[in-house]
């Protein structure tokens, strides 16, 4: 059985709706690679009731309970105080953070007000973790079942502390346990699908821990093994990771957790030293926002064409006027004039296109809002595909995006 | 008392290193709005016995619990079953949700799997809370105290569901008290900078509330009068929100909360039947796809010119090869040439343009990393501005976008 923690962020400004506690992704890392699976995180105000009846909980509940902030020297940090309570410990004034506390004000020169002295006084039994960057020092205590610590809230002291501190203290009370990720980005497939798709084999697995993830055409499958070596977490990661993706073949984009599906475009169109144009209609400038997102993205990305009338597309992209009149601008072989016309406009080696209903009005019978079509111009032709998307204007314009780079994906050679 | 109130994000992602919870802020800010104060929150994995036990402990403490995600198709979306085990309730299967889900996958123009009937079961008792944007309804229970809700994690979907329908619902369930709010939507000036010049007016009133937000480049003054008539709070945010509003004078774009930059100059185009084009290099294309986010944009919208080379610069925009080679391609000619070029290619009453170091490699010893230019081309002549951004690529190219829009704003007649 993996240790299990909570993590608890102290202070009233992270219940206003500006503010969000940060804090805690770091102490996550951090147990994370000690094994340690976090179960919960509480967010709790400068409350004296409150805190302590959370922390006594916690601690009931899990092995390691980590409590972030709280620990000025004012009335309202309230952590030393309801740690004590919760753990049936007074808190003793230590000689020795008394003097680390005075000798830290007279280097900076500054008074120490008596209200200071607070800062010194530390949980019975528990250790000190020494605060190079601020006044309150951390606190470590050992329980039975793992370990309760104290830590400083603001971010360049919590950051050194556990790194330096937390971590070296809590390996000897931990079974060797290690945790390997592995990710698929996935495109092209709904999130239902793509769980009927893949159930089968995931669900058969309680290690590794599987979870699908997606945000509007752009789909995350994280599985987390945890094992007592390295190897035999990969090992786990390839048994239940290697079906998956069979499973998923082309659909994964990327297999790296910070790559998004521009960065891969961008990757595939430098490796083979190709240009890329874009005539957009319906998705408005989105589809060159998102190819020049990346610093250096000017190796790749030519030219950018929004040609939102119809005049616009005949001028610049040179599409017939008769083809529009024929076959209306929102049509198969105007998607595929615009991307050829881009390519050629741009002197470049792809042109990609897009021309739909976005709505909310517009449309027809045959081609509904919610309609677009996709052009690609390369080296070996022309294609032209036409999909279907339901939803808003916001969810059309940014799913017609995905399906445009996802098929300049599937060009490009490899 | 004022009412309080817990919040359960749920997610197994959210306990990663990797993912904050944000929903909860939006829920906060509305929460505060009725007077409800925020007490703690939560993150909790997919885990059903967890899950259950926290929401068991919110409810016997709190007036109003807020539960957060969870409510997906699949295995590990175990909010509707943890909820109905916490309030010892059923969960019933609604035909009106039912035929809601059988007609929109019809809509969207796919198969529904069979899973996807776990989203039409709601709680005993529970009013269903319609989710345009997404397959999963959510939930409203009145208890004793207050109220049990259920929320989708999307946050396209949480947010519109939050305002259209949790806050009209929880309204009647909390004591009378009128809170009238006045907004302002600014831009053209730094966070620090605009609390420097308005704290000395909110300050004096703990009454109306003053809060100030920012979201790169765009920021909003919120005023939050609470009275027992609306004829109060209203006296109350004119005499606090005059004297500000006097302060910021043309920075302030909207008094609408919902009206983005983008809408403004849509609203302003239209009105004088104007017609806009825009040459990009740095912005990449964001600036024409700000400009064609609303729907019926291409009564204003003809092109939009993203040239990222020389050669585009030239032969599309008709920029001067020597002004580029005297001035380089990011200077103040060059803009002007650009937004010239596009207001004659497209045959628009306005050419707007962007020319940038968008970092992070680039820009001169004069023009470093952050320095754009945005031009304005219309019937009155034309104007560039040079502006120096600091920060990342992203953050460049938004505020850029958002200058150049601001720039368009100011120049187009009231």
């Amino acid at each position: 059985m993996p240790k299990i923690a909570e993590i608890i962020a102290i202070g009233s400004e992270l219940l206003t709706p500006q503010r969000v506690d940060t804090n805690s992704l770091i102490v996550t890392e951090h147990l994370n690679l000690l094994g340690v699976e976090v179960v919960t995180k509480h967010v709790i105000g400068d409350d004296r009731e409150r805190l302590t009846e959370a922390i006594r909980r916690s601690v009931d509940r899990s092995d390691i309970v980590i409590l972030i902030g709280g620990l000025g020297p004012t009335e309202d940090d309230v952590t030393r105080d309801s740690a004590a309570a919760a753990l049936g410990r007074k808190l003793v004034l230590s000689l020795e953070q008394e003097s680390v506390l005075i000798s830290r004000f007279r280097r900076i020169n500054r008074p120490m007000a008596k209200i200071n002295l607070r800062q010194a006084y530390l949980l019975e039994g528990a250790e000190a973790m020494p605060n190079p960057h601020g006044t309150a020092p951390g606190q470590f205590v050992s329980t039975d079942r793992g370990a309760v610590a104290l830590l400083p809230g603001p971010p360049r002291e919590l950051q050194p502390m556990v790194e330096n501190e937390l971590v070296p203290r809590l390996r000897p009370v931990l079974p060797p346990q290690v945790i390997r990720v592995r990710t698929f980005r996935i495109t092209g497939i709904g999130e239902s699908d793509l769980d009927t798709l893949i159930a089968p084999v995931y669900t058969k697995y309680a290690n590794p821990v599987t979870t699908l993830l997606s945000s509007t055409g752009d789909l995350f499958v994280h599985l987390r093994a945890t094992a007592e070596s390295v190897k035999q977490a990969d090992a786990l990661l390839r048994e239940v990771g290697n079906p998956i993706a069979e499973l998923l073949g082309d659909r994964v984009y990327s297999e790296d957790e910070n790559e998004s599906l521009e960065m891969v475009v961008g990757r595939l169109l430098r490796k083979q030293r190709a240009k890329i144009a874009t005539a957009e209609s319906c998705t408005g400038g989105l589809l060159a926002a998102r190819l020049t997102d990346q610093g250096g993205s000017s190796d790749y990305f030519v030219a950018g064409y929004v040609t939102y009338t119809d005049a616009q597309k005949a001028e610049i992209l040179g599409v017939p006027r008769e083809l529009i009149e024929n076959h209306s601008a929102v049509s198969e072989p105007v998607a595929a004039a615009m991307a050829e016309g881009a390519r050629r406009k741009a002197n470049a080696t792809y042109g990609v296109s897009t021309t739909g209903y976005a709505g909310p009005d517009g449309g027809t019978e045959f081609d509904p809002v919610g309609t677009v079509y996709l052009g690609i111009a390369g080296p070996a032709g022309t294609r032209v595909l036409r999909v279907r998307y339901g939803g808003d204007r916001y969810r059309t314009r940014t799913l017609a995006t995905q399906g445009a780079l996802d098929l300049l994906r599937k060009t490009l050679p490899k």
